[in-house]
């Protein structure tokens, strides 16, 4: 049978496209069983006529069923209906009959209840999104700051001049052009390094990733320093890795501690933060780094030394890396460009001995290949362009300024029963409040004065309260954060009272 | 001491930016021993007039010889040479005084060893590159296929209307908008899911490593088809899985044995490519899907259906997605927008029950945080305004022809000891030869024709030499194809005339 014509509405004023809309009202005719299986609609030349559109719209629409199953057509002849295989339909609320919690491996289920309950400890986003609270929690950049025009002058430079390059992919390695220039800029700092030494990833997050999965094994634990930067514990906790936390003192974590845990222990490596640690900001000396390279040294352990706040030295002398003095080449270097431009962009690096950054490549190209090509070669030109000098420039002149204000508000309003840390740059302060705390009672406590800071107890290997929590400038501006302090140091009176410590006013 | 000058010379007509030169004159006098340790440079006004450049220029000079410690100064002060510690020279010879090899785990040592093995067999990238060699390897998509004029519009778009909240970052699970549009999309082809069911990765692969982190174990085997997708295998020996290959009919994996196995053996998942499947271009029938289903629904295995090639069905009426008719919730289906659209972007998904999904997402969370919001919102943009349509419609029309182009010249000239596949959509053909050879044979042998396919023993567990190559349509365009093919002709008509086969010509 053959259809001369169909009932379909057209709705010239929707903004859905005619096209769609004639795809939509077919296959709900026939979903309702108002065309039967096996007639052959109407030719395009005459629906077209018949609705008042092109032609070619029709054709699209009529393409488009048979792509998705509901037409069959041979060519030059008539479109006729056919019957589409049952579909599970959607229901929000069905269950698989996997039990994922049995079928999953032991690893991946513990971090995925460490995950829930610090989904459960965190507010939730619309708690964070809540305008009248002060942001001191986020490491992520403030948005006003982001370099928006001119990073799509790049973007718009590249895609026009040389486009087709830009989107085909790059080596698992991560584009030349970046890595030279990561090279480079390495020099600044002391490093020399070369782009055969450097391997690209989605952040410094994934490069931690990668030196876990070729380090960690079941027969030697790894240090890090106590407190550390969040994120690296459930990582080695999924990796089986036994873990060994050395306390940070003023000048980084204890020496003399480490080197009793080297003698005594097999470590497949050690991971510092040697700049404004997160979270606490301490940065350690030039004397502190060279005794734990030598450390090391000695037992052939390798460092892993996070500078992802390497550039962001506000002003004074500040040390060089660990890795630009390290010349028996066992430090592995991350770095990256997510926290100081933006955070949508998510790339970094590692920069290690070559041997160990091919056999890091070969477990990146398992992973995921490589990373996208597009950012990478817009970053490269960015900083080619020397964007990415002028940038920090305005962001150290901005942080110094925000560092400042931070400070010097702690200083007049904090109550007496605090301490804390006076970092030279970086984003993070930490501090010590009178009082223990769970990570929700700190939060349920700070809001009520409008404040959110992140609890200290995330931050040591056993996540439990604390008396800590870490402060954070990144994400605004100097008046804010002169407000969210006056605003913390209410809330810390209140727990200074709380307490008996004699010395609460 | 005070300097009153500097002997610095400024070659205007450089592309090098003067404050660039004014560093590196600085620090060569400096190195050289030229300018003592505790030695006050002039002031910037002093040594600006001197060299006839603004004084800011020199300002910012002086002000990256701080930042990097080759000079200290004090607010209103002069700025003093410090000595900077002893860096590490780069030697591109130096070695490591740490053994990787021993270091490392055994499961990243043996996947090390395999990827050095597989780019001794690869051509090296410069033969790759020889515009003499017709390029039937690769399966990323030709670039003068790229949408780069419509992506271009659509990034600076989302950059000019909306900048910072692109360039911030997104949630784990990745940009809401492009999961909806991901969620929409999958209606088409009969899947119905919603963007609580769907995480955003780096690239189907990051899918399938993320899906191997949450459910391989020890006490169970994973089954795949034989041959499949290169890159799993790899992947698989890492997570230290053992790897059941079950053979690859007409109509995709023998069920038969599937159901052995099923019976025999403990399995963590199936993993199978039903549309186009990488190597051999096999399409499964409606009805094997539905009996691979209800094996797995019997034995309560999760099937992870690859679904990378979904959207280039060119033509005729081909069965729907497993995932379609997925009633139990037991499918993580994968996808992706890196071979469709182009490689340099990056983006896949994986769609599964929820419970599945949200621990998909702690994994995600651990390893890179999340994928990157920029690249994100320009796709999602790009969808939304109907050029991913557009694309698909074109891409439709060119590979159309490029796979009749194919099998109508390799009707035309293969010699009859050969035989084919006959795909109706994808990039790959999948040939048998009249004798078996390693990769690094096949490799010699073809290149002698000046044309380049993929060995067929990359396709099996057990790597070795194999009677079969894949032929990809995926980088060249028609009539490349067509020449390429003919090539192929003429090297396959010399190794019939080298055996034996009483049907070699």
């Amino acid at each position: 049978m053959i259809l001369k014509s169909l009932m379909i509405k057209i709705d010239r004023a929707s903004r859905i496209p005619i096209k769609d809309q004639i795809v939509e009202e077919i296959k709900n005719l026939i979903n309702q069983g108002l065309i039967k299986t096996d007639t052959a609609l109407p030719s395009s030349r005459v629906l077209a006529v018949k609705l008042g559109v092109s032609r070619y719209t029709v054709y699209q629409a009529y393409e488009e069923l048979q792509v998705y199953g509901h037409l069959k057509s041979r060519p030059g002849s008539y479109n006729v209906v056919q019957k589409r295989k049952k579909e599970a339909p959607f229901d929000p609320e069905r269950k698989s009959i996997i039990s994922w919690e049995k079928v999953c491996n032991e690893s991946s289920e513990r971090l995925f209840a460490g995950y829930l309950k610090n989904l459960a400890d965190i507010p939730t986003r619309s708690q964070q999104k809540d305008p009248t609270v002060i942001n001191l929690t986020e490491m992520q950049l403030d948005p006003s700051l982001f370099p928006v025009e001119n990073f799509s002058r790049c973007l718009r430079h590249i895609l026009s001049e040389n486009g087709q390059t830009a989107m085909d992919f790059c080596s698992p390695e991560g584009n030349e052009a970046l890595r030279d220039y990561i090279a480079q800029r390495l020099g600044l700092h002391g490093i020399s390094t070369s782009q055969d030494e450097i391997l690209i990833t989605y952040g410094s997050q994934q490069a931690l990733d990668l030196i876990m999965r070729l380090l960690c094994r079941s027969d030697k634990k790894v240090v890090i320093e106590s407190p550390t930067y969040y994120n690296i514990i459930p990582l080695l906790q999924f990796y089986n890795s036994s873990i060994l936390g050395i306390p940070m003192r003023h000048d980084g974590m204890d020496l003399g501690q480490l080197e009793r845990v080297l003698n005594e222990e097999a470590v497949s490596f050690v991971y510092t933060i040697p700049n404004f640690q997160n979270p606490t900001g301490l940065t350690t000396s030039h004397n502190h780094r060279e005794k734990l390279l030598n450390i090391c040294i000695k037992h052939r352990v390798p460092i892993v030394e996070d500078g992802f706040d390497e550039e962001m030295k506000y002003s004074g002398i500040l040390p060089l890396p660990i890795k630009s003095i390290d010349e028996k080449n066992i430090v592995l270097y991350l770095g990256t460009f997510s926290k100081i431009l933006f955070p949508g962009l998510r790339i970094g690096w590692v920069t290690a001995d070559k041997d160990c950054i091919r056999r890091l490549t070969a477990l990146k190209r398992t992973s995921d290949l490589r990373c996208g090509n597009l950012t990478q070669t817009a970053l490269a030109y960015f900083c080619q362009q020397g964007y990415y000098d002028l940038h920090l420039r305005r962001l150290h002149r901005i942080f110094r300024n925000r560092l400042e204000v931070a400070l010097q508000t702690m200083k007049d309003h904090f109550p007496k029963t605090t301490s804390w840390t006076r970092p030279k740059g970086g984003y993070s302060i930490w501090v010590r409040m009178p009082k223990k705390m769970s990570p929700i009672q700190l939060h349920e406590h700070m809001s009520r004065y409008k404040v959110g800071v992140s609890p200290g107890g995330y931050y040591f290997l056993q996540q439990s309260e604390s008396e800590y929590f870490r402060l954070s400038i990144a994400r605004v501006g100097a008046e804010e954060i002169r407000e969210g302090i006056k605003r913390l140091a209410c809330a810390l009176r209140e727990l200074s009272l709380e307490t008996d410590l004699p010395s609460s006013s």
